[in-house]
C-alpha cells in the first residue's frame, strides 16, 4: 500500500480522489499495490466537499505525518508551495505536483533538493497530455530542434471562435468567461504568461537551460483583430497563441506570441480548447501530442500517472531530464533582438498619394522585405485604409525598430500591429 | 558505460549504432553513462555496410559474451528472434527489440521468462511515436475506452493519395512501391496484418488480453474504389486503415479495416506516411499521438530511448502494464459477429425498375437501416447503376448475412463491398 496526503483539495484534488478509489482496481493491477488517498490539508474546513477522506487545515498533518508515503502538492502559488515541498523532499517524501508556476521559478532548486527523492510533474504542463514523459524518456535519444506547442486552452478557444466566427477579440473572450473557459481576470491566461511558465518547463527537459518567465519574450492575444484573421484566412494561415522553444547553435529561443501557422501544419489542426505540442527531434523529425490541456479530471490523470509511476519505482529518470550537466553545454538563451522569422504586420492609415511608397522606403531602410501584400478600405471610417502584409525572413530588431518608427508617421492613425509568422 | 550486442544489422541497427555515436553527449548526460555498441550481428558478413563496430556472424557472440550489457533484437522474423530472445532473458541480459511480429504472437512468453530483466519494445509500434510508454505509463490511471490508430504508413499514403487525387487503389500502389514506401509483394501492409500485430501489443497494455493474429477481424484496403471516395467526399469522411481496440462491458473488440472517419476527428487528419493513435481514457479523455511510424532514423529513436531508460533503471514498468493480473478481469475477445458500427456499402446493380425496393426489402429483413443515399450511373458501363449508402447502427452479423443475400440476386452484377464507419 502507498498512503497519500494531499495538500490543496480543490477540483483536481478531489478528481485524484475520485480516481485513486473508483478506478482502483485498474490502478492496483498496474502498480502492484493499492494507493490509498489518506489525508486531505484544506484552508477552510467548514467548507463542504465531495469527497470522503479526513481533512485538516494543518499541513503538519501531512508533512510530517509518518504514515503518509508521498506527498501530493495541489494548492498552487509559488512562494508557499515552494516551502512546502521543500519540506516534503526534506522528509524524503516523494513530492507530485501540478504547480507550473512553482516550477517555472523554482525546479532548479527542487530538483537539487530532492536529490534521489522523486519528483512528478507531469500535470504540470498539458493537463492530460502526458508530454514530459514523452520528452523526458520517450524522445530522449534526439536533440531537441524545436518544440511548438498549443499549451493554453483560453486562448486557443478564443483564437478558434475568432477564426471560424469572424468574431472580434472582446466579443470572444466574454463567451469564453461566460462557459467557464477564462477567468473573470483573464490576464494570466491571455497574457500569454501561463504558456509561458509550461515552456519553461519543457525548456529545462529539452535543453536543461534554466531561465525565469521574466526573461524571455512574452505576448498575449490581446491585440488580434478581424483584419488580422482576414488576411490569416486569404494566405492560408492559422491564428494560434504559440510556445516556441528552438535551438540555433549555442543559443536557445524561447517565446511566447500570438503566430500565424500554416493551416497544413498538425499543430494548426489542434482547435477549441485543446491543447497541441509538437516536438522535432534530430533523428526522429516531428512527433505531436494532443489532448485536454485542462480540467479537474484530465489533469488528475495525470497526477495520479505520477503517483503510479513512484508506486513501481520507475520514477528514476532525473527529474528535468539531465543526470550528467550537457557536456556541450553552453546552451544560453537567444536575446530577443536577434530572432530571425516572417512577419506579419498590420498597419492603419490616412488613404493619401505616397502613403505606401513612405512605408516602404521605412521598411527597406530596417531591411524588411514585403512577401504578400493586402489594402482594405477601412470599414468604419472613411478616408482610412488598412494595409496588411507578411515579410520574409528578418530580425526582430528591424521589426522592432521599423514598428516604432511607422508609428510616428503623421498619417499611420493608430500603432502598427506585428504577428510572427511561424512556417 | 552500458555495452550493446546488436543482433541484425540492416536500416534500424545502423541508425541506432549512428545516434549512440553521433549523439553520444545528450546520451550521456541523459543515462548518466555511455551506451556504446561493441557488437553487430549479421548473416552475411561479405557485405559492405557504413558502420564503424566489430561484426560476427555468430550470435554467440552478443547472447555468451559477458561484456555484453544488453541485447538489441533487430533481425526480425518471429522463431528464430524468440529463440535468440528467450537465450538473452535467460541469460539475465535486458533485450530492447523493433519486432512487433515476434511480440503479436510471444509476448505473454516473453514476459513470463523476463521476470525482472527489462524488455524494452517501443520501436514496435508506430516506429518513433513513444505511444507504447504513453499507454503503458502516461494513462496508467485509466481505465482504456479505445485506441483507434493509423498504425501503417503504406495504407495511409496510398489512401491519402486516393482521396487528395481521386486516384484507383492499384495506380497509387504502384507509385508507393517506386517510392519505397510499399514493399514489391505489398500483402502484410495491404492486408492490414502489419497494423493488427501492433494492435495486439497495444492491446495487451490496455487490457491484458492474449490475442493471437488470426482470431481478430483483418480487413485490408485492397478493394476501396474511386466510389467510395466519392461517397466518402460528399458526407464529409476520410477514408483510413483503422486498428480498433474499443471495451464494450468485458469484452475486447479488437479489428483492423478500412473505415470512414468523420473529417473533425483529429485522427482523420493523419495524411501522408504519417502515423496516429487516439487514445480514449475514462479519466483523460481523448488524447493523440503523431509522427513517423516507420523509417530508420525515427525507429533507431525509439531502440535508444528504451537503452536509455535500461541505463538509467527506469524500465522497471511492467513489460505489458500490468503487474498484478486485472481483478476486474474476465475480459475477453468480442465476437466478430457481435460488433455494432455504422457501414458504408456500395452495390453494383443492372439499372432496372425494382431495384431499389428490393435492397432496401433486404436491408430491412436484416434490421439494416439506411441513413444516406446515393445512386450513380456506372461511367463505364451502360444500364448499370451504382448505389452507395450509409447505414444506422446495426450488428456485423446482420450486415454479411445481408452481403450475402445481395451478392445471390441476378441483378447484383458484382459482389457488394462495405466499409465500416468510426464516429
Amino acid at each position: 500500500m502507498m498512503r497519500v496526503g494531499i495538500i490543496g483539495v480543490g477540483t483536481v484534488g478531489s478528481h485524484v480522489v475520485k480516481i485513486l478509489q473508483e478506478n482502483e482496481d485498474i490502478i492496483t493491477a498496474r502498480s502492484g499495490k493499492k494507493i490509498v488517498p489518506i489525508m486531505g490539508i484544506v484552508k477552510d474546513l467548514s467548507k463542504k466537499r465531495d469527497i470522503n477522506i479526513p481533512l485538516s487545515d494543518n499541513v503538519d498533518d501531512v508533512l510530517e505525518n509518518p504514515e503518509v508515503d508521498v506527498v501530493l502538492e495541489l494548492m498552487g502559488g509559488v512562494d508557499e508551495a515552494y516551502t512546502i515541498v521543500k519540506r516534503a523532499l526534506q522528509n524524503k517524501k516523494p513530492v507530485v505536483t501540478a504547480n507550473k508556476a512553482l516550477l517555472a521559478y523554482h525546479r532548479y532548486e527542487l530538483k537539487d533538493i530532492a536529490g534521489d527523492t522523486p519528483i512528478g510533474y507531469e500535470a504540470s504542463v498539458a493537463g492530460g497530455i502526458p508530454i514530459i514523459k514523452a520528452l523526458r524518456e520517450g524522445l530522449s535519444a534526439n536533440h531537441i530542434e524545436a518544440i511548438k506547442g498549443i499549451m493554453n486552452g483560453t486562448c486557443n478557444f478564443i483564437l478558434t471562435k475568432m477564426m471560424n466566427e469572424k468574431a472580434e477579440f472582446a466579443d470572444v473572450l466574454k463567451e469564453a468567461q461566460e462557459l467557464g473557459y477564462a477567468e473573470a481576470d483573464p490576464t494570466f491566461d491571455v497574457g500569454g504568461f501561463d504558456a509561458a511558465h509550461k515552456l519553461l518547463i519543457l525548456a529545462s527537459i529539452a535543453y536543461g537551460i534554466d531561465v525565469k518567465p521574466e526573461e524571455i519574450l512574452i505576448e498575449g492575444i490581446e491585440n488580434i483583430n478581424s483584419e488580422d484573421i482576414f488576411f490569416a484566412k486569404e494566405f492560408g494561415y492559422n491564428i494560434k497563441l504559440l510556445t516556441i522553444a528552438k535551438k540555433c547553435g549555442n543559443k536557445v529561443e524561447l517565446r511566447v506570441h500570438p503566430a500565424l501557422v500554416p493551416i497544413k501544419q498538425m499543430i494548426a489542426k489542434v482547435d477549441g480548447v485543446m491543447n497541441g505540442i509538437s516536438v522535432i527531434g534530430d533523428r526522429v523529425g516531428e512527433t505531436m501530442y494532443y489532448g485536454p490541456g485542462a480540467g479537474g479530471s484530465a489533469t488528475a490523470s495525470a497526477v495520479v500517472s505520477d503517483l503510479i509511476d513512484i508506486a513501481r519505482h520507475t520514477q528514476n529518470s532525473p527529474m528535468l531530464g539531465f543526470i550528467k550537466p550537457l557536456e556541450s553545454a553552453g546552451l544560453s538563451l537567444m536575446n530577443s533582438d536577434d530572432i530571425a522569422t516572417k512577419y506579419y504586420m498590420r498597419v492603419k492609415v490616412a488613404d493619401k498619394i505616397g502613403v505606401l511608397s513612405k512605408i516602404s522606403e521605412v521598411l527597406g531602410r530596417h531591411s524588411i522585405s514585403i512577401s504578400s501584400f493586402l489594402q482594405k478600405q477601412d470599414a468604419l471610417k472613411e478616408n482610412s485604409a488598412v494595409l496588411l502584409f507578411s515579410t520574409h525572413t528578418c530580425k526582430e530588431k528591424d521589426i522592432q525598430n521599423a514598428l516604432k518608427e511607422l508609428k510616428g508617421l503623421e498619417f499611420v492613425e493608430i500603432p502598427p500591429a506585428m504577428i510572427r509568422i511561424e512556417s
